[in-house]
């Protein structure tokens, strides 16, 4: 296969299937903006397990997640990306609390729903919505339905999490447009994009232990993946 | 008189009246969050000229100016201050194309309205609209009329400064509230606090001559005076 496209954390192939792609994670691993980097072998099939689960539990929500394909890989639809990180913060932490100088672990009253404009060159920078539009890189509707379907997303998981004991404090999407122009959830569901915190010891379980040098991301990784697979 | 605060660019006084202070403009002048500063003979003189006529021109928006009272001073009404910098954009300069990656001096389509928490320590970080109710800072009732209010302003400067031949690119605006609860403009509008340009050539007539080494902040400064005085 044709590799179309190397990501810090994922390759992308031409599948040779009209409107798919394959999708494989790769073992790296990387943090601040790809400053920290390493390759740990079987990394790659933890993410693709952990985001076949989550894929799965959202399928209501539009998304890109065609199939799965192998032990580090899925098909996916093709789509064109929006520039745009999604975050949604139900729990203060990294980068929320350097930012504005407020303590972790502080539970928000309501989902905060944050963008950020992808471009590593920048760092990322956070976008309010007014800024969004005025820079034509979407619509408000568009932006509304973002809002919705990360909500939503963000329900179903903290609900499944919560049964397993496991708090959902963050995550991160990306949206696009599948080639029909239908507004899809593309990217991924890991513990690369989420935080993940155990209920009861606020430990992380996500890639936290490898930003502060705590754990083996693999180990954690494993942990969560036996709980929500049991 | 007492002095109950010294800034970067201003002083505060007890001027023994209730619910009043006075307000200096010393001849200090800053950029780069303090890290660039100097004293200027008269600036303070300028500065005061200039809110001068800017808030008189906008004495219909609720705000802290009482009354003139010497060349570098103005009485104000006392106030309890949102720890918000509220910037509204006409045109793309400054920190807004550094931080997205865009050209300077591109007009948007609407002003667009820009929230930054006011905290040097943390450096004056974007905060969006949802964040500021999430974090307490204020509710959305006061950010919808801080934003009218902000519209007015710019409605009242550009129009004004036009007939000067000057553009109105972006300014910066603080608010709190009075003793009576009231939400009023408060802090400064002067070239230190907005971007002006020369509607023919695009000089800038503000303190970004002063950040970017250009010239001496006073002549442009005075120039500006001479045009709307004039």
């Amino acid at each position: 296969m044709k590799m179309l496209y190397s990501g810090k954390a994922k390759e992308i192939y031409d599948i040779g299937e009209d409107g798919h792609i394959l999708v494989k994670f790769k073992d790296d691993i990387t943090a601040g903006n790809g400053k920290k980097h390493s390759v740990l072998e079987g990394k790659g099939k933890l993410s693709n397990s952990a985001n076949r689960i989550f894929f799965n539990l959202i399928s209501d929500v539009p998304n890109h997640y065609v199939r799965d394909y192998d032990e580090t890989s899925f098909v996916a639809k093709k789509m064109k990306m929006l520039p745009l990180e999604v975050v949604m913060r139900n729990y203060t932490a990294g980068s929320f609390c350097r930012r504005y100088g407020v303590k972790r672990g502080i539970k928000l009253k309501e989902p905060l729903f944050e963008l950020f404009l992808k471009d590593d060159s920048l760092g990322d920078p956070l976008i309010c919505e007014d800024t969004v539009i005025s820079l034509n890189i979407t619509d408000k509707h568009t932006i509304s339905r973002i809002h919705e379907h990360t909500l939503e997303i963000n329900r179903i998981l903290s609900e499944f999490l919560s049964k397993h004991a496991i708090l959902l404090v963050d995550f991160k999407l990306e949206f696009g447009f599948g080639e029909d122009g239908e507004l899809l959830v593309g990217d991924e569901i890991t513990p690369d994009t989420c935080r993940f915190w155990d209920a009861e010891t606020k430990e992380s379980l996500d890639k936290d232990v490898y930003r502060r040098s705590i754990a083996d991301p693999r180990e954690v990784y494993r942990v969560l993946l036996d709980r929500i697979e049991g």
